[in-house]
């Protein structure tokens, strides 16, 4: 039997979510592998001589190669099985897919995620409501721009770049679906709002949802 | 005459850096525009309507092509100026050297950043002390996977990933410098501070260190 694909993650990791989504529409079929990240399932050994880092996701190809960082992972599984493409074909259209990707994984998620927040609780005692406006915060300092950006002279096409899914939707969904936790108000974002919406009507992300996944709570 | 790419930076930010090392390995010609982020030159109208985050690095390509965030600049280099290369040719090589490019990318740096650590001393009243302790509590946290990636095996080359210099060297490196700043201890990372040593030996990265630059304080 041929050793399967596995995705080390947990239901509600926005990151490994993004990770779902392109193996559900590259059509990988792989082993789901939860992590309680609350309980520090992500720290035991085992897991953390396959990841150092102890994070997740982390993707074990059916060869063995083993990577983390959503981000590097999304470029990995577009190499390895490369329909449908989830990057542009030309240089500028790639640039634009993976600065818009990296505008929510580097400026938003980094800092909005769990183990920044439960810093900011022991080290400054932030409550629920500070660590709400937090979140809050670094989510309107680059959805502004990026509605911007997305709303450009009309926009590109029914995502957000053109009228095919890249990575830049698959950070998109798992931002905004993040962002129901904390209560952002979305209606300054009409664009990203109008992308979110139609990912949703496909059924590569409806699947990977947080909600339904086997650890969902 | 042709128009030459410009770059939009500060000489101390770690990301700028980066590019500017990419510049200058590849032997692209460029104009230095020096947005002072200490006293908000990046948020100037001028340049929102060009980077609507109003962040640095920006690049102006030759053709007009403007791109954001310093990791897709990377890319976006090393697909227009082929050579030297920047990615190992094998896709497992280009996930791995992406997956360290972005532990830094991803988990130090945002966490780290300018605009972070004074909404700190704005939101929670850190002192520099509070502040500095923050900065290298999250380059702890990935800096010691890292060595264990990079260590492993007796390492893989001279560099990040095998004898020649990756974009996961550029951002390694530029962190490195970064951390001075903060009195990190190096001694618990010998590997990481090898592949920086040899790094420094080259006149490209040389060039580009905060230091060199025309806006140098």
């Amino acid at each position: 039997m041929m050793p399967r694909t596995v995705l080390h993650n947990y239901f509600r990791s926005s990151t490994s979510y993004r990770v779902r989504i392109a193996l559900n529409l590259k059509g990988i079929d792989y082993e789901y592998v939860a992590h309680h990240l609350r309980f520090g399932g992500h720290r035991k050994p085992e897991y953390l001589s396959l990841n150092p880092q102890g994070l997740v996701p982390a993707l074990v190809w059916e060869d063995g190669t083993t990577i983390a960082q959503s981000l590097a992972i999304l470029e990995f599984i577009d190499e390895m099985v490369p329909e449908p493409p989830l990057l542009p074909a030309d240089p500028r259209g790639r640039a634009r897919v993976r600065m818009l990707a990296q505008m929510i994984g580097c400026d938003i998620h980094p800092v909005n995620n769990l183990r920044v927040l439960n810093a900011l609780r022991e080290r400054f005692g932030a409550d629920d409501e500070t660590v709400a406006d937090w979140f809050r915060h670094w989510v309107k300092e680059t959805f502004e721009p990026m509605e911007t950006i997305l709303a450009e002279d009309g926009g590109t096409g029914l995502y957000c770049h053109g009228d095919t899914v890249t990575i830049a939707d698959l950070c998109l969904v798992a931002q905004v679906a993040n962002n129901g936790r904390f209560n952002v108000d979305m209606a300054p974002y009409p664009t990203i709002n109008a992308i979110y919406e139609r990912c949703m009507r496909i059924p590569a992300f409806v699947e990977a949802a947080p909600m339904n996944q086997p650890d969902a709570e």
